[in-house]
């Protein structure tokens, strides 16, 4: 694709547009927008002209104007993705939504594990899971509707307050994790659930990480649905304590699995709780914590939230990945990482939400080892682990996207007959190509 | 759009392809496959040839056939649906899935009224709402994967067997309640889950439908969420059990509630139970009765589900429909349709998924009317119905379908963004439209 330039009579229309405010062009405020949370080193790319509209018509006026001239458009929420989908990668005008997040914080039952920083629009554009995903499911059971503004600059409301509607296509769950490829969300319609009366969090301690991932397909097959299972391998446990300067109990332990119960009737999941935690020592546990109170609670979940930041901080050379096989084979994919581990000589720390089989297995290099010799090594051992998901008819990614970073896998895990149905809605509804360019496929 | 013809040799070639067993064209055969439950009379059309495959690969062979030809191909499964969805309005190819429909009997949480009859890929092409949403959610939900013939004769698998995947556009769920416009879905995955363990049905007299109708946001406000709250009115019972020849208790009462609430613990579900029951005598109610027993449940479901039938029984000249509005905004619908009914002198009995919004009145022609009289008031009656419809943010369809039935009124529901979004991606996977065209909207 040929895509137009940013010039200076561009931005001086941008901010007859939006006022001078809510357009930003030196480079020093516009490297913020130049990353998200995948290495800068290696995603990154500088914006022509970064925008903050604060309504749906200033979005529209800017998509207008990016449509006549065919400059890339790239929209942004919070900059805490991990597959580089709001890289604005071809340059171009980084649409940046940061004026138009106006959380109210009542319960949603996605809960990213970004929550502290992450917006809902991010959310909706990468169909994010979560911690609590095993009962309530992804974002999208939660979007009802959403106002769009499309790649031609067209505003658009897409399904409403209604709890079921057959009446067209279903566009919103098109949108919804479509990377931000179809549009700008400028609004959703988000259901929120009552808040559970009573939960439960039970740290179950295992010898190795194979016997934790065996119990998750045992417990879903009892029939009690936790709201999570959360599986940590001991070194990112380790890992985010240490950045946390927290303790958690792991001595003799290989891996944990984090599980939340909850429900109407504090009875009923302390019954629910001592029955899986029962479960989990007939399979094998060493312990079975209880945390029953908010801040024990609480303590153990930031220990899990931080994971990713505590790796980042203590090894920045890695890759994060986001790999989703059947729950059934959940059990069957650890000796691959431990295999893959081995033969490349770097080291596979693994967490994620196991009761999803959505596993963040994290490639890291080992701090003795030559950077060329991780360059050399990192890609093949990717190639060696994506190959054992496809055999388990698993997928490249359940949560975080494609982006960026993982479009070149895309072949591997999607038919050329899939990708052309992809590429056709995008052309039909993007036919200048100039909404979120290079993300997901290249249209070239 | 100008099609192609089916013609003796087309007739001799699908032969060749299918086995002359897997072809039909004797006209008196070909009757039953020219309608589904709307009524025959207005919507109903013969397909010029039925063919009746046994794998995916025949299916293929089918439509690239058709596709070559350009001749329209129309899906079907059961014909049990209510919107004209499967009826070849244009002649052409009846592709009845009949052979290939092979279920197991597993718990499946759609549970749609016409369960003894329907087949599971025409829940999917509709999106088959049910009596189980207001807690299980519908069909969509419950699909995570599905294998796809292409509009142009291409095979595609889309999803997989997993709780979460963002690889890629979601098309799997843009298929669900495409009403077949997009290809012909051969084979699903289907998260099935475990069976509650105890059930408790309630079912809630009230004197007016209006008393019955504003307990329903009430009892989703307190927390505890029902599997369903079906709402009946007094016409409809009655319809009902004369038909089936039952009885139910409707002395002194106007309408009234079925609620259904279930769980893993017996006496949580009785408390819950208790209190749905304890706050709809608050509200107004004459009497709650409790069915705790399959027998006595089984009885006033089959009541519930059998209306439909009841009702073409007893007056076939009605048009049953399929409104859905927020759920907050059913009580404002209620004295809508009395309005509506006094107004034109017909009377519109009304029944439904109170619990979703849904709403399934239905126009009916008294039997003193003279036909004339009718056919000038039902649509504008209609008319006046999809405007208070639309004013409280509803839509005209909830799980039915727009079908041959419903698009001439797409118009008020949709935007003209939106429809052009629709056929943009009809057009690009459906060059020639010959995916059962003429439901939904007109290409041309």
């Amino acid at each position: 694709m040929n895509y137009g330039k940013v010039t200076e009579a561009l931005v001086e229309e941008l901010r007859g547009l939006l006022g001078p405010k809510n357009v930003i062009c030196d480079a020093e405020r516009m490297e913020a927008y130049s990353h998200d949370e995948t290495s800068a080193e290696e995603y990154g790319h500088m914006p022509d002209v970064v925008v903050t509209p604060t309504s749906t018509d200033q979005v529209t006026a800017v998509v207008r104007l990016a449509n006549r001239e065919r400059i890339p458009v790239t929209p942004r929420g919070a900059g805490s993705g991990l597959s580089g989908g709001a890289i604005p990668s071809l340059g171009g005008i980084s649409v940046s939504l940061e004026k138009m997040n106006k959380g109210k914080g009542l319960f949603y039952a996605g809960y990213p594990m970004s929550l502290e920083t992450c917006f809902l629009g991010g959310n909706i554009a990468e169909n994010a899971g979560g911690g609590k995903a095993v009962k309530y499911g992804v974002t999208s059971r939660y979007v009802l509707g959403l106002e769009l503004v499309t790649p031609t600059g067209e505003v658009v409301w897409l399904g409403g307050k209604l709890s079921k509607d057959v009446t067209g296509y279903d566009l919103t769950h098109l949108i919804v994790g479509s990377e931000g490829t179809l549009g700008i969300v400028t609004t959703a319609i988000i259901r929120l659930i009552g808040l559970p009366k009573a939960k439960s969090d039970l740290l179950v301690l295992f010898r190795t990480p194979a016997e934790a991932i065996a119990c998750v397909p045992e417990i879903i097959a009892r029939g009690t649905i936790p709201v999570s299972m959360e599986f940590m391998d001991k070194l990112s446990v380790e890992t985010s304590c240490g950045y946390l300067n927290e303790s958690l109990p792991y001595e003799g332990c290989g891996a944990m699995l984090l599980i939340e119960m909850d429900g109407q009737d504090a009875a009923t999941v302390d019954a629910d709780a001592e029955r899986v935690g029962d479960l989990c020592m007939e399979k094998g546990a060493i312990e079975v914590y209880m945390a029953d109170n908010r801040t024990t609670q609480e303590r153990v979940w930031s220990v899990r939230r931080n994971i990713a930041e505590a790796f980042k901080v203590r090894c920045p050379v890695q890759s994060l990945e986001d790999i989703v096989v059947p729950t059934a084979s959940i059990p069957d994919i650890i000796p691959e990482l431990d295999r893959i581990a081995a033969k490349y000589g770097i080291a596979i720390p693994c967490y994620g939400h196991a009761g999803d089989g959505n596993l963040h297995a994290t490639l890291v290099k080992d701090p003795d080892m030559a950077l060329e010799v991780w360059k050399k090594a990192e890609p093949e051992a990717l190639e060696e682990l994506y190959a054992a998901v496809t055999k388990l008819g698993g997928k490249i990614s359940g949560e975080h996207g494609i982006g960026l970073k993982r479009k070149k896998y895309m072949a591997e895990f999607m038919s050329p007959v899939e990708m052309g149905l992809i590429k056709a809605i995008k052309m039909a509804w993007d036919p200048k190509g100039i909404m979120n360019p290079g993300k997901l496929f290249d249209l070239d």
